[in-house]
């Protein structure tokens, strides 16, 4: 299966690091204090489930890899004492004090301005400042969007930092860019999101060449708006990007391209209407097995086999989406994030690092590739 | 249940038309020569079940309801090989040679343009020339939203006539408008679009005082993209139109709102969205059952029960995307319409013409209404 992810076999913690990492992570190694981790910050106080299920992700992190340490950032004696109810190696968890919280409603800009004792705000300052790799938070996507960029600031060259989420396909998963916050994108970020995106897909998700393809209300070349008939010319100018051309909203779900490029708006109805078709159908479909006995018997057989297939089309599943072309990495988890997807997120950052992701796109950006 | 189509009671044929009709209808009536019909010029040729079903649904159509001609546009030969399968009320039916058929893949500019004698133009013309009330039909997309334009011609100030299908959710039905050709559109575009949408929802779906939303990347007052932005506070300060603020992706299936307003472009990414993630889902729920011995005994006894339910969410059950703000009446149907769903168009179009949907939307655009 396609775009099977990596982060399967990073559970079993055997992946020589030393001998994987890259640049940019040996640097670090040599000037921090615990050269043998990749430093994930954690926001303990992110998320409808926060802080109990953000804990016990943590801690179910560090039991699955020894090379990680998880920073969780929050309310140090709440944080503590959804701690103390788990066995773990002591050693890699540190708890780091934040007073403050940043509530889903609160606007972006002005949250990350003035809770400077946020739980997002201390994180990322932890990722700028070079005493951790990651930041993971299933907190306020635009307070993460807005900090990620103030705080841990762009790469150099990157014009818009795009929010990448992994979607479910029929054929494994695509990676939807861009689903950021920031709207009406020029051509040239487009073309971005298209490398940075081939990048996370063949070094995170083991994707050879993956094929890109830009959403369009058409597949013939001369359909667009004034952005994507723009844009198409220079993507299929690019030695570097297996630019496959345009794909149809209809084609997404069945796996049409790898790296699915669009502008934020559209990448947020794409990702928003994924879940909510989803949904409606799943329960409409709950429901409809419910209006006669014989149906419901048949629900029950069916059961175990139709919970395996559904939970293939959960977006949930695919772990965090991460904000790519920053100086660090920055990872959003869904809101609802449970234990695994907070668990699963951290350990993606290991293959991110693992893997220099973030090395690659700044190769790539700068144009020594291509 | 809210959006129940008004055609589910045509097609008993009893309403008192001359009762109900209005002004431009009863004009109408009285310059032709069969002043007892609703007349429907019907493309014979279009999509990817001509002739054959096309007549078929044409056929059942005129069976159904004594107040309707239908004028089947196309190869006369092959048209009258069809219809000689079946019993009809022989002069509600009338047959209109065209020998030339515009392709799905051609050019609908260059197509409408050098193909004069195709049952697309031919149909057109005999809306444009008042010998026909409406124009249905099942070939390209393309030439008939240009062709519409070009040839039956925009009612005096709309803008931008929009493609209008309507698209199911848990409560019933919901008008997404634009899914139309022409993208990138003003704000004052959108406006328009609310206010067709809702006398369509109102008077042809029934749903009274139709709750409009634009689709936006966030329910806040401030989210949006430069259309969205301009567009809000406009539709805001129309006292004709029940706006209800944003509505994101997520909540369209579940019918968050009965007018759903956004760019062609953005309204074409929602309405294939929907036919891929449901058609995608399906086919995994029916491999799922497929699994075990257990679940295949299972699947037995649900088929009927699902069956029925997948049936409300398929989008070709509500019938033909009317191209509303043109001086005539042109409905879009699928383009694998079978005969059923070329029925229901045809009865349609004698809500739309008994409702006098174009003279409502001339008089609320020109703004004698609000």
């Amino acid at each position: 299966m396609r775009g099977r992810l990596h982060l399967r076999t990073i559970r079993k913690g055997e992946r020589p690091l030393s001998e994987k990492c890259g640049g940019m992570l040996r640097k670090k190694r040599m000037t921090g204090s615990m050269a043998e981790y990749v430093k994930v910050a954690v926001d303990a106080m992110g998320g409808d489930n926060a802080p109990g299920e953000i804990v016990k992700g943590a801690v179910e992190a560090v039991q699955a890899e020894k090379n990680i340490k998880v920073y969780l950032v929050g309310k140090q004696d709440q944080v503590e004492a959804e701690l103390a109810k788990y066995e773990y190696p002591k050693d890699q968890v540190e708890v780091v004090n934040a007073t403050e919280v940043i509530a889903m409603a609160e606007s972006p800009v002005a949250a990350i301005k003035g809770k400077k004792d946020s739980s997002i705000v201390k994180g990322l300052y932890m990722v700028r400042e070079g005493k951790c790799d990651a930041f993971v938070s299933a907190g306020s996507t635009g307070a993460v969007l807005v900090g990620g960029q103030v705080i841990v600031g762009r790469a150099k060259g990157v014009e818009r930092p795009p929010l990448a989420p992994l979607i479910p396909t029929e054929k494994g998963a695509s990676l939807l860019v861009d689903c950021g916050a920031n709207v009406d994108a020029k051509p040239s970020n487009l073309v971005q999101f298209a490398r940075m995106g081939s990048i996370y897909m063949e070094h995170v998700v083991g994707i050879k060449n993956p094929r890109v393809g830009i959403v369009n209300n058409g597949a013939e070349e001369e359909k667009g708006n004034a952005l994507v008939k723009a844009t198409f010319p220079l993507l299929k100018a690019c030695p570097d990007i297996n630019f496959i051309g345009s794909v149809e909203a209809r084609d997404i779900p069945s796996g049409a391209a790898d790296v699915i490029v669009c502008e934020a708006f559209v990448g947020n109805v794409i990702l928003k209407l994924y879940e909510g078709v989803g949904g409606t159908l799943i329960r409409m479909v709950k429901a409809g097995m419910m209006t006669s006995t014989r149906s419901k018997v048949g629900a029950l057989l069916i059961k175990p086999a139709l919970k395996e297939t559904l939970k293939a089309f959960d977006l949930e599943q695919y772990g965090g989406a991460p904000l790519l072309g920053l100086k660090g990495l920055v990872v959003k988890t869904h809101g609802s994030s449970k234990a695994i997807e907070i668990r699963n997120t951290i350990l993606q950052c290991l293959t991110f690092r693992e893997q220099d992701i973030n090395g690659k796109i700044q190769k790539a950006i700068s144009g020594s590739v291509g």
